[in-house]
This record gives C-alpha cells, sequence and structure tokens, in this order.
C-alpha cells in the first residue's frame, strides 16, 4: 500500500509509538521492534542528559526516527520554545505539538495548540497537532499549516477507545493532510476501527508500554493496523438492519 | 499460542470461513488461501451433484476440513436428518446445527437447535451450535452435549458487527467449550473484538465473500484475528474514566 | 393514548412496579403512588404470613392489582407450582413467570420459561413471560400462549439499560402481544428509549426501590415513560448522517 | 426544583426552544404552549419585516422572553455585528452565538465562536455560546466570560442524540456556567439523557418543529426534561456489571 508521507517526508509505518511509561530499555527495545515502527515520539521536556541518552542511543541503534513531542507545555509559548530546542538538538523539523490544558483532564487545549501550530508551521516546522476530535478545530489546524493532525479516540490513558466513531470519520473524510489516531487506545480493534474509520496512521504509546506484555501488545497492534487498512480498501459489506442470506437456497439437495 | 480444540479435534486456524455467496470458485481459492483457514463450512442442503463438485474438488485440494452445516432447515428433524446426510456423504462427524426461524430475520430457533443438538451429541456427532447471544441458551447447548458453541453478533450478512459485548462476554466467561464468534461480521474491528471479549474463533462468510475484493478482506480479517488474540493475552491496560499520562514528568528540561 | 391490555384485563399504567428491596412499607407506599402505577409484582415465593401481610393490604389500600411473580424459582416445575398457589391465594389469573438459571447471572432460562408458560397458559393463566431478548424466543414464547412477553434489557439489578436496542425493537416490530421491557432499568433515559423502540409498558423494581431517593425516582420514570411514549407517536425526525438547518436562510437582513 | 439562572437572569423553564423551520404559526404557537417554554430563540438574520412581525407578535402574546441567535453568521464579526442589531431591535442582553464553519456539515467554528463570545461578554452581553462538546473549549468560552456554553450533541437536525456522552458529562462536571445541551436531539430517551449527564436544559428546535406531530413532541420532550432531571437529583443505582436480586430471598414460602 502507499507509503504515509507526512509534510513531504515517507513514514514507512502508519504505526506510531511513544517511548514513555516502560520499565526499562530492554522492554521498550523488544516492543518497538515487535511494532514494526519507523517514528517514535519522545517527549523533549522529559528529557534529562543522563537518563535519556540510552534512549537515544537506542532509537538511533534501531534505525527509528524520532518525533520530538511538546508534552507537559501548557502554553503556545512553552511549546513553541519546546519546539525550537527539540529541532536544535535532533535536528528535525518534525515536531508533534502537545499543549495540555490541565493535569488532570490531560486534554489538547485547542487555542494554545493552534497558535503554535501556526507560528510553527510558519517557521517551516513539520506540525503534528495533537486535539480533541472536533472536525472544524481539525480543519483549523490543517489551514494553519500543520502537516498532520492528530485528534484523540478518548483522553491519553483511558484505555477507552475511540468515543465518537462518527467525528473521527467527519475528519477524516474532509481532511486534506495526514490524520493519525492519538491517545485513548486500549488494545486491537481500536486501532483497526480507527483505520476503517479512514485515519493514516496511529500512535500509541501507554496501550503499549503500560501492557503486562508489551511486546505482544506492540504486535497485536501491528497487526491490527494492518487488519483495519485491508478492510478499509476491501469494500466491506455495508451494514444494513435486516439479515441476508450468505448463498441462495436454489438447488438444494435434500429437500 | 495453543491450538483450537473442538471436540477433540485439533483446528489449527481459528479463523472459520464459509463457501457460500462468492462469484467463482477462482475467487474462492484465492480468498481461502488468504484467510489461512483451515476449516470451511458448506451448507449441505445447498450441494448440487454438478456445481457443488467443484466446491469439493478445491476445499481437497486447498486440504480444508469441511464443516458441514444445516443452513436452510426449519427443525429440527430436518437438521438431524442432514446432519446424517452429510456424515455419510463427507465422513465428517462435525456438523454445525444451523436452525432457522424464517426467511426474513434468519434468526436461529432456540428450541429447534437445542433438540437437535441434543440427539446429534447423543448419537456422537460434533455439534457446533449456531445460536443467539443468550448466555443461558449457550449454557444449555453445552449440557446438551455441544462441542462447540457459535453466538451470533448480529444477523447473517447485516455486517453490524458485535451488538451486545457484554452477552458475548458472559458467554466466553462461562462456557466450557469453545466459543466461536458467528454472523454479523463486517470488517476487521469486528473480528479483533471478538477475541478480545475472549472467543476461541470466528466464522466469516458473507464479510469476506460479498466484499468488494474477497482475497484483500480475507487476509485483513485473518490479521485481525490474531490481532485480537494478542490484545487478550498482552495483559492490557484498564479502561479508565480518567486521563493517564503516558510518562512521569519529574526532571524535565526546558523549564 | 389506548389503554395497555394484557390478556383481555385493561392495564391502566404502562409502568409495572415492584415491590421488593424496598425499606420500609411507608416508602413503598410514596414510591408506589409517585409512580402511579396500577399494577405491581410481588414475588410468592418471598411471602411470609406475618411480614408479607402489610404489603398484601397496602397494595389493597392504594387500589393496585396484584401480578405475581415466580422469582426464586429454578424449574418449570417450581414456577408452576408457584403460580398454581398465587392463584388459589391471590385470586387471580396473572402470573409473572420468572425462572432463573442461576444465583449469580440471575438471567431467566429459556427452556424452562417456555414449559412453564405452555403449561401455564393452556390452563387458562394470563402468562407475561420474563425473558431474555432472544427475538425467536420471544416470538416462541407468544406461540406457546403468553398474554405478554417481557424481555429484559440488561441482567436485574445492573442499572446498564438496554444493552441491545436492535433486539428490543425487532420484538416489538414482530410481537402481537404486548412486550414489556422487564430488568436493566436505571434511570429515566432508560425508560424512554424503551417506549421509543415500541415497547408497550416497562416494568421497574430496583432502579425505584433502591434509589436513594424512591419517591423522586418513581415520578421520574413515570414522566419518562409519558415522554417516551409521545415521542413514538409523534412522528420523529429520522436519524440523519448529514447535518440539515433548523431553518431556511433566504430573505435574512444584516447582509 | 432551582429555576435555572442565566448570567442572573431566570429562566423558569430548561426547555429553550426554536421558532425555525415550522409550517405555521398556529402549529408553532400550539408547540410552544405544550412545549412549557419560557426562552425561544430567533435567527436576527432571518428577520423579515413582514414574516417576522407574527412571530414577534405570537411571542409577545404567550409571554416567552427571545433568544436571538446568529444562525447564518461564518465570522466573529458578522456574529458581532448581529448580536448588536438584535440587542437594539429587541431591547435584550442575551445572545445566543451561533458561527458555522460550513453549510455542509454546520458544525460550529471554535475560533470564531471564541471570539465573538470574548468581545460580545466584555460589552456586557449575556452569552450563551453554541459550541463542539471539547471541554476544554467550553472551559475557554467561560473563561472568556459565556453565561451559559451550549455544547452539541451532535449535528443539528441530525436526531443523532448525544454521540458522546463522555464529553458532556465532562463538561457538566467542570463547567461554573450553565450548560445547554444543543443540537442533535431526536427525542425524548436523548433530552432525559442530557439531563442525567448533568445538563441545565436542552436547547430544541428541529426535533418539535419538523416532527410530524409538533405539539405532541413538544409534549413529549417537556416531559422528557424533568424526568431526567429527577433521575439525577434520585440517586439513581450504580451502573453495574454483575447482576443484584431485587429483594433478599431469605423466608420464602413453597420450599
Amino acid at each position: 500500500y502507499p507509503p504515509l508521507v507526512i509534510g513531504g517526508e515517507e513514514v514507512s509505518s502508519r504505526l506510531i509509538t511513544g517511548s514513555g511509561g516502560m520499565t526499562s530499555l530492554s522492554a521498550l527495545k523488544a516492543a518497538l521492534i515487535a511494532s514494526k515502527t519507523s517514528l517514535t515520539t519522545v517527549a523533549i521536556r522529559r528529557f534529562e542528559p543522563t537518563s535519556s541518552m540510552g534512549l537515544y542511543k537506542l532509537l538511533g541503534e534501531l534505525n527509528l526516527k524520532i518525533l520530538p513531542n511538546t508534552a507537559g507545555c501548557y502554553s503556545h509559548k512553552e511549546a513553541i520554545l519546546t519546539a525550537k530546542l527539540a529541532s536544535e538538538v535532533l535536528g528535525t523539523k518534525f515536531i508533534k505539538i502537545e499543549v495540555i490544558a490541565d493535569d488532570a483532564t490531560l486534554l489538547p487545549d485547542p487555542i494554545e495548540t493552534l497558535r503554535a501550530t501556526e507560528s510553527l508551521a510558519n517557521e517551516g516546522f513539520l506540525v503534528m497537532a495533537y486535539c480533541s476530535d472536533d472536525p472544524i478545530l481539525a480543519r483549523r489546524l490543517e489551514l494553519a499549516g500543520a502537516a498532520a493532525v492528530m485528534p484523540l479516540g478518548s483522553p491519553i490513558g483511558s484505555g477507552l477507545g475511540i468515543l465518537n466513531p462518527y467525528n473521527i470519520e467527519s475528519i477524516t473524510n474532509h481532511s486534506n493532510v495526514p490524520v493519525i489516531l492519538d491517545a485513548g487506545v486500549g488494545g486491537a480493534s481500536d486501532v483497526s476501527q480507527a483505520m476503517e474509520l479512514g485515519c493514516d496512521g496511529v500512535l500509541v504509546a501507554s496501550a503499549i508500554n503500560r501492557a503486562q506484555y508489551p511486546e505482544l501488545m506492540a504486535k497485536s497492534l501491528a497487526l491490527a493496523l494492518e487488519a483495519g487498512y485491508l478492510t478499509r480498501i476491501s469494500g466491506r459489506i455495508p451494514k444494513r438492519d435486516q439479515a441476508l442470506a450468505s448463498s441462495p437456497t436454489e438447488g438444494m439437495i435434500a429437500q
């Protein structure tokens, strides 16, 4: 199938992974390999010279692209500053903008996210904007220059899956940039559903990293993503209120 | 993972397929191969000497076991007669009991299904009983000797997926025989969900055979089944009403 | 609106109530009055000469018809015996058949329920059969002579509402006897939904009797029942995937 | 129960109605009376001297407060202009801000809505802001001075009800101003659910005005609103995954 292209850059796997919340680097390594991901997001504000070195070394060893994110930022100013720092340190123009409204809901602030997106896109960043599932907000982010929009299925770490499939499908139907489902995934069916609804990829962190067996879950979600993508391009049967026999009944024996 | 065992017999693939509704034998062949199925269900009452020969030859060529079914039967007597005919012709003790209440809903009749199951199980058949998602009916079928119970997700051919996940999970939680989701599947997320809810396998006919590209869909559902199974054994994160950050925020830079 | 008629008998209120689980007779009295019910179900097997006298006296005082039920029965034989006892003691031919499969799920056993229904209907009882939401089972109960079928929304006392609206609507679409939703109600929207799906009435026990303020809840559910009924006969707007402006935009000022 | 207070003004009925889409003034009159509403929204940009006179006369006759709205506006500037015009003509500081992103989705634009809200609130208007169900956007609108927030259940005129109850409940849990569900209502259960989720009121236009029998539907929704409110304050039973018997089984007779 066609590769995912974000801001002109090819991303070979449509499953984008997170690096946070894992118990050890070796467990992270196994999960990253099992996920077949090619792009991993890293919280820049959580970067610590000593402990983070191992992470960057690992990502380099696995030949994974890094998608810096602005987790922990509460304003567009913080996010812009963090993005620029990430760009300098990591030498990438990719940035996942994540501006959180508060520590309790961890929901993205639409206004601050839009401001940061607009500003950074104008400066040449490839902005992937984490946002609510509001279809008009997604459109606004695209118009502001986002290279991809990343609506949430449900709150981070909730495992509630896609609370509003109608909105996600509305976003994918109207978007001219890639749509990556971000946040809320708990298991395989959530990932398949996202792809069936027209998403171009899925970002998963907690679902893998906090599972009891992250490596198995990583493999599960990689398969689920491919499965959902294939369903979408297979011309599935329509949903019908009435039953339909699976085969004609003429010419039967044993009458 | 452990193989699926039904009535003492190993079934190597947990995706059971149907043969009806396909446009050509060559298309069926491609889909069966893509699905990696090892067991295919065939409607005995639809058997016609001339046209069915090609089907049996194909299944033999692909080394697939045949699961005869009693589609088109409206009473336990018809179903029992059909099962015996199938056993003689095909030399198998496996039978999928499908006793339909009427042509409009195509829903299984619980009473006739139970009678046929009881009678055939007593005669040594390995009965796989297609039924509603009523947990107590499923238990009754097990007590009557069913080798597997096959609750529906939604009406045949509807593509509505699993209308009542609570009931399917209740069945899988209490059953001592394999539970195979049967009917209603539309795409990958339905199959993954069935496995996440504890099903031991999924039977799919229309979703593959009536899709625009059956081979792609067969591949999709095979992946989805494995994905859902892996999620189930991966120790997924619980569903939570509250958000949970994907990683701790201590020790951040860029403060 | 037309009165509810069950087995030829008029039931003036479509909200049928339960008497169990309430903390005191005076609280029960207040709730019964607030509910405007005309028919209250009483568990015959829970009848105790001393403590139950107050209950019967209260129901008589409020001029409520009694619907004896067979809660606590696990077989058709027990249910039939209990029904006959109820008939003798209470002088009514009405009986709610409730045959439970086990104490954990409290789900109705379809086979025992059908047997009891058939036997008692043949003897002239007006059987109201508590059952799963399996549409074919409901049809079987009707054919066996049930005066009303009472499919569950979800397990007793769960407050989960209607888990499978598709099945409830399928039952109401095809039934020739009244359909009373029984079990699972938690609040007003569940009751309204049942009536919108075509139910002829709703039986509520725990939702009222175990609420913190039973009298308020009784009033709530009485209003919800009427509201849902009115929506059903009002010719509601269809569900549409697309938006539709609430009024035309020609001839506007302030251009 | 306590009256609804918006921006210091009492609104005696929690069911806010719309005037558009009705076939005749006499039908509108009957529906308004049946709804027991005290506040009706009118599209200012649709105002036409001749045809609108009858409407204003009717609202005056029924002693209903008018809530002017900015339907048909696509920018904050248009909305602000329309609000000021409304204020002059109608002598009210109440304004429902509705800034639509496009004619196809009819979804509200979060950015333009926020701008209009901020500006008008600063000038002393009592702004009721129609918005998506994004909880942080609702908070932003409150912080910008909105007197009430009006999240949508689903797109205008869709009749799809509340697509994301989680978000609506999140908004009502955190809001310090009244939350009025606006758009998407189809029937009674939607209105009850909104109130159960904590909404302070519901605005309904198409569900009444486009129903086959608007007067019946108006009565239905008025009852449903009261029912849902009562459920909310009744201390309903919790949702439980397990069944719970409706009464104890000790001391039964007929053993």
